[in-house]
């Protein structure tokens, strides 16, 4: 565990804590679903909820005080919205703790309590990384307050997760360039998720479809699907079913038994060809989706290949006024 | 105000309740949006969460028991994971409070409190339908918990309503015809909403669009989409943006600027624009949805006109085993 997590996790122990709330915008958001998935499942008494930072910032939660533990996520730290957020959180005498790849950032001195990731280029230890970081926090946090024992199962857990998804990129790589070969020309492509996987559904379709390839998406929560959604489906939809390991399997084996009735076109990821072997029996409806973010970023990298347009190729982010 | 509202207020009143859990599917979980919108707004001690309703039977939070009030609606009382959820939640000693159109239906049966709602096709006050109801159970809730008065500006409030919506149905009738006549052929529509009107922007999304016209669509949110889905917008992309008048409407005013800078095809339906005359102006943020939601159900039913694709046709609801 990196310094910085403890000295959170400290901070935790010291101060009175009754409200969780995770802010941060796109990507980094995606990351905080299965944190509020973790505390449903696992909190006796603490309340959490989950913003995008500048809904944060207006909502204003009547809550937000002294007793709220707010936790931030942004990349490059730079993000107006979630710098803005910390500010505003600890004007309301809130504990902030901020995840950031960059010390130097505007995020790291809006916040009381700042945890430097790496990005995982460099390779080393997973738990290093903002997602692993997340369920650190959530469960170093529920280990103080309430005992929760599940942090000392996480900690070797982590551990293993590189080589988990080392393993898992290399045997689903043959799956991804054929994914990018097949879906190449298609306009919209929907991804579907529910529970812990909600967010990594999210993420694909608005950072990695929407946002890096210009393709229309939505991500379907499973159960909703069948109040809405399921009727757009047809022979010619795409659709990437995420089925994970957590308790609501059940909805995705649902919706997945639907699609592939109704649909022609449905790219199945399931964690239960991981081999997770080193994950912890009790964790791994947690850790699942850290393992499916890995395997899909390769989708989109062949994706990306395949289509001719750069995951990096952008129109408006970074480069007009917004 | 119902006597069957009233009902529920008075237990209210007799329980301790320190949690909400709001549960539904489809159209029916659309309209709680807004009330976990005031919630978040008003409530100084009361946690609250809102779940699509097979999700909140499967994700099970730990925190759902006696002092737990749950609010569950379905519109003819049948949703199969709506009336396993008030069961339940019944089981785990929570106090369930329905909302059905049809008094004689498993929802009904299953659920502690019922409030029969009425559906608006025979005129009558809009007081009586869903979710002027959910703002009725909610502002309640905090009335009898925490001395909170806004109640009391809600029942005059709630009268008027009917006769706002009827005058801005035939305000924005030209434009919905028009609206009907320029996007009959699109295959995507996207909705973009924030704080209390997301809730809109997802039903016109799941239910409307993709449901019973068989259009792609998603609901987006104004703040999260310059963190990935604005990079879709192009000349050709509709969006159908929502401009409420609660807390969150810089967020909507932002995302406006933007799609109507690079976007040529953007559909704008502005609260502001409402003659809210005869509503408190403490709850204007508040109520200005359920306008918006009238507003463009028109929409809709003008589209499925024009598209000859009647709001009723589906392929899988109610017709095939899901």
């Amino acid at each position: 565990m990196l310094a910085d997590v403890q000295k959170a996790l400290d901070a935790f122990g010291e101060r009175e804590i009754n409200r969780v709330f995770f802010v941060g915008c796109g990507g980094s958001s995606s990351i905080m679903y299965a944190s509020k998935y973790v505390m449903d499942r696992e909190s006796t008494s603490l309340a959490s909820d989950l913003y995008s930072s500048n809904e944060f910032i207006h909502r204003n939660p009547r809550q937000l005080g002294p007793e709220s533990l707010v936790i931030l996520c942004s990349h490059y730290g730079k993000t107006p919205e979630t710098v803005e957020a910390a500010s505003f959180a600890r004007e309301k005498g809130a504990l902030t703790v901020s995840l950031t790849f960059d010390p130097d950032a505007p995020l790291a001195k809006a916040s009381e309590y700042v945890i430097i990731y790496e990005d995982g280029k460099q390779g080393g230890t997973f738990a290093n990384e903002a997602p692993a970081i997340m369920l650190e926090l959530v469960l170093g946090l529920l280990s103080s307050k309430e005992g929760n024992t599940k942090l000392d199962e996480l900690l070797p857990s982590l551990e293993n997760l590189r080589g988990i998804i080392d393993g898992e990129k290399a045997k689903s790589l043959a799956a991804a360039k054929a994914f990018a070969e097949a879906y190449q020309d298609d306009k919209v492509i929907y991804t579907m998720g529910s529970g812990a996987n909600y967010g990594i559904a999210y993420w694909f379709s608005i950072c990695l479809l929407m946002e890096m390839q210009w393709i229309h998406s939505h991500a379907l929560h499973a159960g909703e699907y069948f109040h809405g959604p399921f009727e757009i489906l047809d022979e010619q939809v795409p659709v990437i079913q995420l089925v994970g390991l957590d308790e609501t399997r059940p909805l995705e084996e649902r919706s997945l038994e639907f699609t592939q009735r109704y649909g022609k076109r449905i790219i199945v990821i399931d964690a239960k060809e991981f081999d997770l072997e080193g994950v912890a029996p009790s964790l791994r409806g947690y850790l699942a989706p850290l393992v499916m973010q890995a395997v899909l970023r390769q989708y989109a990298e062949e994706l990306a290949t395949a289509r001719n347009h750069p995951l990096t190729t952008r129109r408006y982010m970074w480069k007009v006024a917004y």
